[in-house]
């Protein structure tokens, strides 16, 4: 591919004409897992000219707009069938950023250009017109289906920075804001590690406080000070940065400032009993175990209380105890909160007591017609098999006798796995074979039927085992794709619903409801190790997983370009090191 | 050597150890002209323990401060003895950047982190000790041999910020800054295009153009206004920023924003009559005629006189007139001036009616001791022959008989040469080929001997082919490697002076004086078509000369990690196109 390309650009440029265009159909390689997005084709072809008016074609055309591109937005664009809607994006940022690998771009193991593909790169190789505004959306006017848009840099430039759009479906992927907790002196004297700029910026600030370390006329007490670096928050985001952040000091710096190189202290606050609580305990352990021999000091059962440009202060849970480090550079990295422009439309539409917005399983948003929202700016409002019990019995007991046959509960096992995942989840937990071993009596043995009661009890503790999904990129990759699916069945699935049925009412639901796979986690450690937690409960841990790290982090760059400037950014820092050059 | 580091740090990392110590020597293979700085050797020896205080044993040494580490003080510390001085380097950039690639990182040809090396990077590789610190010199305190400096970062980081250095001998190669002639607005509303935030805040501004341009609800001259790129200067560098521009919109935006495509308007506005009017006449002749093709707009003999954030407005210099362009981004490119604290030296020691700090031919700056001056913070005060005619006269005249012959003139001849290199610029502008032609008398006859006047009329036009020298890179990293070469052999030369002799006095001159050695220089023109004026007036323009250019650019990186970064970028430059990610 690359070499064809290559070739095309490289005559196009010798003779002066235009780009050949050779349609390239390409297979991303090494597709270890769903929920990526696959790779786009590099050719010049299919340059789409968008026009800024709607056209008079598109005019019967419904119109989609999305906001957002990160995860969720772009996984949606990708599949979605252009032609068939008027597609036009909003997102403050011109680009994707492939946001697993944040973490290594604040310490120059990967450059953060070599993460980003910009969007109008990646919709140019499309079919069809998407258009794209980069701006940010400041309201979401449900009533009136229209959005205001404001375009959000300071640039000197001439002519209105707000403009409004009008939709027939919103698609909202805008994604999650830092949460501080309202942590006093976090937002002034903290670095987040969110967006790509954020990155940028903590791989300066370290260089930083290591030239400031070594200046004359520092105390030893001063220069410690500097070099301390506090990662606030044990999730996989601060852990990675601080295992980054280790190597970087141990593999670059300590030879480039080795004045100092004993006055480094890294810090990991975590307010759980253990870090990486979200994951396998055996990888929370090895996790622990790796950062106690690396000098990392992890710091448990923690809080955060206050945060002044000196000092940090947190309250130990045990013993409510209240005590005061200084540090030099903060990271915060502890969870994610609503953005202002959804709290405002969860406002509008009546989810005002809620923290994030809610969806139904098909990833629309409750109380509003035709706005769909995923990614971390929502979570999937998981109905409960309780709340729908007696509708359920109702309709699978189809001879209206009162009691329901194994037979009649067989015939509604699927609807019921389809819109009730936790029944999976419970039968797992229970260590169930077959869903009609819940109808079991108390003491294990087969009833051939049950009455409505019975039935009750033996789906009493299902519920249970309503999860709500995590805030990652596979969650929202997943998202996307699905809901682009329905957006290309939308027609056809109208009058062939292909859902599972209405218990309540009759005939079938449009759309199965979005079901998550789960394809495990990867939780790199630094020193080469990485930790994973792979489908199945399998547990991988050492040398060997930061290889299958590299595999599958290689494979889901959603770019050939992004793919070549990844790995070859791996092997120049295991060439030449990282830079330390403060730009 | 890569591939025996690359096993370096690999089994450094596989085995937990500590970095083998492979001593490689290094050399810059396609070394085609002088004046530029080999590469260093990439293996993890000699890493040195600087001490912030100074050793004992290093308080025998004298001390050395080097203020700056561009191509100057580079190129001075990388030859420098250092087991001989006590060196410490003062600069605010942690990083050697290789500036003649800037245009490049404009428009992503070539990204910021491949043409900077850390400095501590270059220096840990040296056997002996340099001690970095990054931090502005504010005052040079020359009576009592002090500078002042300070740590320019905010980083809420603690400790003082002012340290004080003392100093036996002081390097100063802070270089320039911008010039703006005092225009109104110019700080205010254009770029510069000097350091390496520079060239990264014009490439998000000229995605930014492109954004805001595409957005709904502007009218077609709006648009207009936002991609009207006005580049003020037609030296080298905004020439080979508009080549760079008009290919990044040609090759790469175009595909990106369509609908603007015929809406981008370059101009590059320069004060003389023609563009790159310090190369030769046949090199701006094809210049212009290459952007007149392009469409790039070339407005010679304009002089701007104010800039606010719509417009530019110029004085056409032949007739007086006045106008206005409303412009988008402008980058003023027009040359440079004095820094403050230079200044305020130059203020100390009695060059305050000067414009730029003046040294002798030794680069020591006149009306200081131990104070040297390099690059474009200083010039070079020529001598003229004229001043010394007499002495000379004496000098030559062994015989006192008050008649120089033709063999005491070739006695002193070699001298001369060396001291006045106008002599040489001379004989090449008249066409003589032999010194003693000189002394022929108006006819063109050969004389045996000449008296003082005759002697006087015979070099009286020689001082007019005093040039002072451009401040270009070459003549920066010429001067630092002779000014090293000085320091190497200060004690051994003090014995045996082996510059040129006295004519005023006796004995002769401890060093050679500085002479610089054109190697030629390159002009860019985009299109992969460059130009440039190579040594003996030869000039060579085109594509085959754009490839020299490569390969020129490629030998002179100061590492072996620049080489690979810079070489891959042209490469995924030719594959990929530039990247339009806004970060």
């Amino acid at each position: 591919m690359t070499i064809l390309s290559f070739f095309t650009r490289a005559s196009s440029r010798a003779f002066n004409g235009y780009p050949l265009s050779p349609k390239l159909l390409l297979l991303s390689s090494l597709s270890l897992s769903g929920g990526g997005v696959v790779a786009y084709s590099e050719s010049q072809a299919g340059v789409s000219k968008t026009s800024v008016q709607t056209n008079e074609k598109d005019r019967k055309k419904k119109r989609v707009v999305v906001l957002g591109t990160g995860w969720a937005g772009i996984s949606f664009l990708k599949d979605l069938d252009i032609s068939a809607y008027d597609v036009q994006v909003v997102s403050p940022r011109n680009y994707f950023a492939f946001t697993p690998l944040l973490p290594s771009v604040t310490c120059g193991t990967v450059e953060a250009r070599s993460i980003v593909e910009p969007v109008r790169n990646m919709m140019k190789k499309r079919n069809g017109e998407v258009r794209f505004w980069e701006a940010e959306c400041m309201k979401i006017d449900a009533a009136n289906k229209k959005l205001l848009c404001r375009y959000s840099v300071e640039n000197n430039s001439v002519g209105n920075d707000e403009f409004s759009l009008e939709y027939d479906y919103l698609v909202i992927a805008v994604g999650a804001q830092v949460n501080t907790f309202n942590t006093p002196g976090v937002l002034e004297n903290s670095h987040f590690l969110k967006e790509v700029e954020d990155a940028q910026k903590i791989r300066r600030s370290v260089i930083n406080c290591f030239e400031k370390a070594v200046l004359p006329g520092l105390s030893e007490e001063e220069r410690r000070i500097n070099l301390h670096f506090v990662i606030v928050g044990g999730g996989p985001t601060g852990v990675e940065f601080a295992a980054e952040l280790h190597d970087f000091v141990k593999e670059d710096l300590v030879n480039l400032y080795p004045m100092v190189k004993d006055l480094v202290k890294i810090t990991v606050i975590q307010s759980g009993d253990h870090i990486l609580n979200m994951f396998d305990e055996r990888i929370s352990c090895f996790a622990e175990q790796k950062f106690c021999r690396d000098g990392i000091n992890v710091q448990t059962g923690c809080r955060v209380i206050s945060l002044s440009d000196k000092e940090i202060t947190m309250k130990l849970k045990s013993t409510g105890e209240i005590c005061s480090l200084p540090r030099g550079l903060v990271v915060w990295s502890t969870g994610v909160e609503t953005r202002p422009v959804v709290k405002d439309f969860m406002d509008q539409i009546g989810q005002c007591n809620r923290r994030v917005l809610a969806t139904d399983e098909w990833l629309k948003v409750k109380g509003c017609e035709d706005v769909y929202a995923l990614g971390d700016c929502a979570t999937i409002n998981q109905r409960k098999i309780m709340e729908d019990i007696a509708a359920i019995f109702k309709a699978a007991d189809k001879d209206n006798s009162g009691f329901l046959t194994i037979k009649e509960f067989e015939d509604v096992i699927d609807d019921i796995l389809v819109m009730y995942p936790q029944v999976k989840h419970y039968l797992r937990t229970k260590q169930l074979r077959a869903v009609t071993d819940l109808l079991k009596d108390s003491r294990g043995n087969h009833r051939d039927e049950v009455d409505i009661e019975g039935f009750k009890l033996a789906l009493s503790h299902v519920d249970t085992q309503v999860k709500n999904l995590p805030a990652t990129a596979q969650v929202a990759a997943q998202q996307g794709e699905y809901l682009s699916q329905c957006f290309n069945r939308m027609n056809q699935c109208e009058y062939n619903p292909e859902g599972p049925r209405h218990f309540k009412g009759s005939g079938r639901h449009q759309f199965r409801p979005f079901q998550y796979k789960h394809f495990g986690q990867f939780a790199p450690l630094g020193g080469e190790q990485a930790a994973a937690e792979l489908p199945g409960d399998w547990v991988s841990m050492g040398r060997s997983t930061q290889w299958l790290w590299y595999s599958v982090y290689a494979s889901k760059q959603v770019s050939w370009r992004t793919r070549v400037l990844v790995v070859s950014d791996w092997t120049r820092r295991f060439i030449f090191g990282r830079d330390s050059s403060r730009i």
